[in-house]
């Protein structure tokens, strides 16, 4: 095909006219920038609000800085390394803020720290297995003395000691009293024997196991004098720290590869009669003496408290992990478009699409309500553990055990509400920008396998919401009995009303009102509880034990803790609302309202079976939820912006805060340059396009010619 | 610790002791064995009806079979690999099946393709990119003459042409009409120039495209003498299948990490004034004469009937890939034991507990009834198919493009709907294996990530389930006036009856019937179509465009195209149990009561809002579906048993068909063997341990001294 110059001249006179529309569409950056020309409400106003104080939001804005600028921590190319690159790049960004362990409080470093797992989910797990799970075991389950003893060894910022938290096994994870992991009591010595007896024993999960951990807090069922006294917690050593060698008995592998948080070196452990000091047991419950006398602890449920700070911190995870994913999809949604009825317009922003807003928006104002409910929860939890440290011995501690079951049962059910509503919303996002969602490059796929085991880690979400059912199914028997129970659930009292109530209400406006959504929730709510309460009443009076009882209503369990999660988060956000500066209010108003009217819509069956709104005023409801959408709509962007997280976090060419999506976009891919050849060209390749696929060749020949 | 040999012998002597329970648990193998003693039905006979007949059974073991014994598709180690070892990996296993592509009819082919997909879906893809969408376009939009010439070449089996497909852009999905890239016919060279105009213009996707295609079939802009005549198809080289040099004008790069598929090499193309002879052009339709004449068909729908077959193959795979992930999940869960309530009694099944038959049994169900539907969207399109092919110049074209429309339609909203169901089905399943779900090795992970996909691909799923509502309302429209609708919406004739129908069902036994059941859905979907209408003709009523009035109702057009889809394939189900042979009839009547219920159950809102169910018959409804899920459970096991996936195919040690689950698993993360010491001991580790994070030493000295 010779080139003819003329020819060619009069082609690319052609192509300088612009394809059709692309003279129309603006440019990126000016399709987001329109979105911040008339915010409702004051951004930064926002942000102080949704951080806890303007304080807060600094302290975020700095932290975000020291990463961004820290080499250890360039993100950039996180997609394209192997799984050794990754291991390694997670433990020199573990180091860089080592030294922030060290010397900041634990309340700013672990401000810090969310940022970290927001930047890099793997290196956070890593380093919490550490921080959160081996130290604050050592904090909450060791004597003074015995936390002492692991300081002075190094244990607080890994510089002599580095710990791991291995409590689930091969075979046993949810069913922590079934371990089969022992420890046994050699009295002769003075030394506990850890050992694993089968393969389903074998410690599993263990997070730093594989690459990182000198020690260990071992979950192991203790035996004293041939009698077993339940599963206590021991530290082991694993390594020699000076060479990494493995200790004596002690065998450890690689879990390897998994969905997501490639950063964390997970690993397997077998003990082989590992001895320890008898004193390496965690004593400040139970107590063994050097002569095998066992002295067991009085509230043995203290012990528990510690699990709880993990849930409370997964509520924060939901909330903060869903503000990343929606700044991605909505900045890409208000850049995007696709379609145009009229050629000579540019096409549409996917955004101004009903369907998408109703797709994303309903998950913006989740989003909030997780935000402001987490900032409750934890405050509720921090309480707790300021007076479970305060408490001295002789202190009547009922009030304590009854703050402790009440906060546990309401970490249990929000921690799994709010993790399936994240990794929903992570999806959701993802999905919203089409294609460009499956790239590793845009951050949403990763953000998903990052946080898909938030759903099962420390407590299986579907066990978590059925002891919240329990729970409530406890409280709605205490209510009817007259007794005293918390706030958080008192609307149970109503349930047992002679009328059942319906809702007034008979034109939007007054279905849009904060009173009517929560008493509907109260409703609802209340009467799942009522309901698989029934069912458990029925059947112990049958005769049922109560694990059997348990069992039989355990559909309407789960049922009732998700509809009483709704009701508490809803709560929260109004609760937080009417907290909120004037100048937000009304922002927030609108969001708070399409929280719990869009979850009134998707559970309208339980809102028309308890005939608390009849299918006229669902319609109602109906209007009001794709109303608010558009409203909201408008202030989408700003919304967004007020979560206030840097590019540097959000780490997406589609969630970048100047809209330059399809340059950036480009320019990250273009680095991967295929090699040419493949590699496998000579060996593949070529005999592919060489083959011959005809029949082999046929002898002209009979045999018995 | 000096060991004491006495003390030894007797900690090792209570090691010997089993730890608790364990001597009462039961082997995996057993607990598994178990589950097959009783099954309710022959399951051979199941697995005949399931896949067609005993004949495709038998291909599909021949198939697996020969895929096991391949050295090329070794997959115990896929999860170890990195992205180029995959990637040659890929290629390699797409040669081993090449034979069988230039040899065996296209029918067997694609039998044979289905298992390629379930062990990996990666090379599927890139094979499928050659097969399906290069291939097939050239069969679909080539004259006779210019198939004949690119068989010539070697198209059809890879040996001399090697396909990728080029229509989405990085700034141009769904709106095919707006892409970018021209192609502009030089009369003067008898040429096409293929231009890439922009940067969002650039060729974005493309599977194939990094490190495999020779050629491209791209669909660009084609301009004629200056005028635009809208997106056509051309065959563009790419590179020298000699030397795999790029030729003059054609920029690729390599689209880098996904979500998952890693397996195929997606990537980008730009083209600069790629001159191509004028016969490139794909002619079978639109025809540009020498002398730049443009023949316009009169039919132009006819070139979109090949886009419908993508779609109908992934209604079956979201059968297929759901059979996976549940052989691995209902298979784990027979074998799992947490928790018991007597210590002197094994730990129970994870699957006896009510809330995991409750989660995974109604996704079991689903999944036979998206494999019936599949087997009749199968028929429907290849009946279609035989249609177009034997029409004649002159034939009367109305029937099938009637046809046409409604397999189109019916073939977009399944699409989107089971694909989004089998999505979900995976990550149940996955997350009911709690933490094991996370892990690589286990197969549901990446099950994941590679399906993802298929959410968004050949047709955004939000974008075709919003067509088929489009459709919907056509149709309502066209019934209302009296005209023919197909017989898969014929209900909606019944919409404007003068009384709202009421189940008159009062006890279980009768709302347990299909008639009730489907006359239920029939009244819930015609509802959400009229709803939508309804919405719709106010619009347009108003003045609103077609297309103002469209967007509208678009939130109510979804949902309508979701109540549609439960009813179309419940009744797909019920028309598979009319026909299934006696001894496996009772069976799949449960699963199909089971889906119909189930679902009505989740979406009690709409059967409670339109009154054909009230809130006692709700509750009859939820008595049925734990009913049912009681009984299913007997033979969840030899339910899945009866999908007749080998190891090979289930490649997951949770879901082995002799259940040896814990062994397997831990076998095959064994081989990770972390290196020691890690690569970055001396770099990071020691520097971690031997740190110092004292504040530097202050000098005890003032300025002024």
């Amino acid at each position: 095909m010779p080139p003819n110059t003329e020819s060619r001249i009069t082609s690319i006179k052609a192509h300088l006219q612009p394809a059709q529309n692309s003279d129309l569409q603006p440019r990126p950056t000016e399709s987001l920038a329109a979105e911040r020309k008339n915010p409702s409400f004051p951004i930064r106003e926002l942000t102080y609000f949704v951080d806890g104080g303007e304080e807060f939001t600094k302290m975020n804005e700095q932290f975000m800085f020291e990463l961004e600028r820290d080499p250890a921590w360039k993100m950039d190319d996180h997609h394209n390394l192997t799984l050794p690159e990754v291991r390694e790049r997670a433990l020199r960004k573990i180091k860089s803020v080592l030294y922030d362990l060290a010397n900041e409080s634990p309340e700013q470093f672990q401000r810090r720290y969310v940022f970290v797992g927001l930047v890099d989910p793997g290196v956070y797990t890593r380093l919490n297995v550490h921080v959160n799970l081996f130290y604050r075991t050592l904090v909450g389950q060791a004597t003074p003395a015995q936390l002492e003893f692991w300081n002075r060894k190094g244990a607080r910022a890994m510089n002599g000691v580095t710990g791991c938290f291995s409590m689930t096994e091969l075979g046993h994870g949810s069913n922590v009293a079934a371990l089969e992991t022992t420890a046994t009591y050699d009295e002769t010595t003075d030394e506990f024997i850890i050992h694993t007896p089968t393969v389903t024993a074998t410690k599993w999960w263990i997070g730093g196991a594989a690459h990182t951990a000198t020690h260990t807090t071992a979950y192991a069922q203790m035996v004293v004098k041939g009698k077993r006294y339940g599963v206590k917690v021991f530290v082991v050593p694993l390594r020699d720290p000076k060479t990494f060698d493995l200790l004596h008995g002690v065998n450890i592998g690689d879990i390897g590869k998994k969905m997501g948080r490639d950063g964390i070196d997970n690993g397997w452990i077998q003990f082989t009669n590992v001895r320890i000091p008898r004193q390496y047991m965690l004593m400040k419950y139970t107590q063994v003496t050097r002569t095998g006398e066992v002295i067991q602890p009085p509230l043995a449920q203290l012990a528990y408290g510690a699990l709880i700070g993990g849930r409370v911190s997964m509520i924060r995870d939901s909330a903060n992990f869903a503000k990343k994913a929606l700044t991605i999809a909505l900045r890409y949604a208000a850049v995007r478009r696709q379609f145009s009825a009229d050629p000579t317009q540019p096409e549409t922003k996917v955004l101004d699409y009903v369907i998408h807003q109703n797709r994303l928006l309903p998950l913006l104002a989740q989003t909030f309500a997780t935000n402001f409910t987490s900032m409750r929860v934890t405050k509720l939890y921090q309480d707790l553990m300021k007076r479970m440290e305060n408490a001295r011995p002789g202190d009547d501690m009922t009030p304590i055990i009854s703050m402790l079951k009440e906060t546990h049962s309401t970490a249990a059910g929000l921690k799994a509400f709010c993790t399936w509503n994240c990794l929903n919303t992570i999806e959701q996002c993802r999905q919203s920008c089409g294609g460009h969602g499956y790239s590793a490059y845009t951050g949403l796929a990763s953000l998903y396998q990052d946080f898909a085991v938030q759903c099962t880690w420390e407590g299986d979400n579907t066990i978590l919401m059925l002891q919240t059912g329990r729970s409530l199914i406890n409280y709605y028997q205490e209510a009817k009995s007259g007794g005293a129970i918390p706030a958080g659930v008192s609307y149970l009292k109503s349930v047992e009303r002679s009328n059942t109530p319906r809702c007034p209400a008979s034109d939007a406006a007054s279905i849009a009102e904060f009173e009517t959504i929560l008493e509907a929730w109260s409703v609802v709510a209340g009467n799942a509880v009522k309901t698989a309460t029934d069912i458990f009443e029925k059947s112990t009076s049958a005769g049922a034990s109560k694990d059997e009882a348990l069992e039989s209503c355990a559909v309407e369990r789960l049922h009732a803790a998700r509809m009483h999660s709704f009701r508490y988060i809803f709560q929260k956000f109004t609760e937080a609302v009417s907290e909120a500066p004037g100048s937000i209010r009304a922002i927030l108003n609108h969001l708070c309202l399409l929280y719990g009217l869009y979850n009134i819509q998707e559970n309208a069956g339980e809102f028309l079976g308890s005939k608390y709104f009849d299918a006229a005023q669902m319609r109602l409801v109906r209007e009001q939820v794709n109303h608010l959408c558009s409203v909201i709509r408008k202030d989408a962007i700003p919304l967004v912006d007020a979560f206030n997280y840097s590019d540097f976090v959000i780490n997406s060419p589609l969630g970048r805060y100047d809209g330059n999506v399809y340059e950036a976009y480009f320019n990250l891919v273009k680095s991967n340059n295929p090699s040419k050849p493949v590699p496998y060209f000579e060996s593949i390749i070529r005999p592919i396009h060489n083959a011959d696929y005809s029949a082999p060749e046929a002898l002209d020949l009979e045999i018995d010619e």
